[in-house]
């Protein structure tokens, strides 16, 4: 095993939607096959027009209930953003999003926004948007690499949020070990690591969101393969916690 | 921002009580000041004799109960090392350990243990294991590292595992954004990364529980600084989960 690095990629100008992402990084980086791109979802939202103002918004009943001290228009764009809700204590909202993610405030955020009033949402599909993007890459550089569109998820229990992925292209998102043995040829239990979420974690060492980092590349970790971000997401049957 | 580096710790032996964890990792890599060590649990628990065996153990109602088609003694000696069970659904316990994390089967685990019938366990105090791994780092090298003791925790609604931190020394486990602004002077809402996670994430790809390599260095993070991994426990009271 040798070592990973993980490399940020600067000087990505404030993003607009329409921007050419992909030729944006392709520039600033020297792509080499196998490597990950990893992109921050509010690159992508962005670029794909995923912001919506505050300004004309209606705020339905529900969201005045639980909006607590905050706006509740900003409660209304979150709830409009869920399937479900899964917990609430206002003014902390956890949803489950249509891609079917548990997280605060089903991924809607202010921070970043490209304007005040403005929220910024989850991409629409972002294992599309990564198919996007990869495909992009390919086009302008020739290399055959993976994409992540990672996001920050709060954790039950643990304090603080980690990067996780949201949408995957070119990868295996679970490292399967199922049946595979131990040195000592006991097998082992622990057997699926969501090594797409560790490599999102990893490249959110160096992206950070107030350096205006946008994309790392990690390198060094061979993951290509076929599957999604919904691979990431445990069956509701399995699930331990409704 | 300049990359981060994963290097991993290769050429450890099989580890037993007693053996100076210290000493071999030093033999083994170049440390720099401001590295981060991360260091497998079971590696950690291995050198410190965390290790049971089932034979003798008396299984109690309870864990005959729970136990589904799994060995009872087994799940009893789960019940043991859990200060509460959160979930059940056998043979899948979902526990909070004395230290208070929240995970599968209290982190007791027979894969990758010295022997037949043999479990490894946390280690009693995963903090100070990695304040003395630190201070020995120290000794041998001169270097003023930080240390994370790593493990596999799974993550509700995500499917895989994801290593997390359980012990730290030397660094600050959060980084805390609070108060901070982003570009366009929008005060950040996410405001805690549970850096020391992510640091653990970044290590597991090129740990591997298959590979014997229980060691990596991460380099090019600065997280210098004072914390637990407590830190990273939520405190219950703010806790939407029980």
């Amino acid at each position: 095993m040798s070592e990973v690095r993980v490399i940020p990629v600067s000087g990505i100008p404030e993003l607009e939607q329409g921007d050419d992402l992909g030729a944006l990084l392709a520039a600033r980086c020297e792509l080499q096959d196998g490597d990950v791109v990893v992109v921050a979802q509010k690159a992508v939202s962005k670029v794909e027009g995923r912001v919506v103002s505050l300004v004309g918004v209606e705020p339905s009943p529900r969201a005045l209930e639980l909006a607590g001290e905050e706006d509740p228009r900003h409660v209304e764009v979150i709830l409009r953003e869920s399937a479900r809700v899964v917990r609430a204590r206002p003014p902390l909202l956890i949803s489950e999003t249509p891609h079917g993610f548990v997280c605060a405030s089903a991924g809607v955020d202010a921070s970043n926004a490209p304007g005040p009033d403005l929220l910024v949402l989850l991409p629409v599909d972002p294992d599309a948007s990564a198919v996007r993007l990869r495909a992009r890459l390919r086009e302008l550089t020739g290399r055959d690499v993976g994409v992540i569109v990672s996001d920050s998820f709060g954790r039950p229990w643990r304090q603080g949020t980690t990067d996780v992925a949201i949408g995957t292209a070119g990868i295996e998102p679970l490292r399967d070990l199922r049946g595979v043995r131990d040195r000592a040829g006991y097998e082992l239990r622990s057997t699926q690591i969501a090594v797409a979420d560790e490599l999102a974690g990893a490249a959110e060492l160096v992206l950070g969101k107030v350096r205006g980092i946008p994309a790392a590349i990690v390198r060094g970790v061979d993951v290509r393969g076929e599957g999604t971000a919904r691979d990431l997401v445990l069956p509701a049957e399995r699930s331990l916690f409704p």
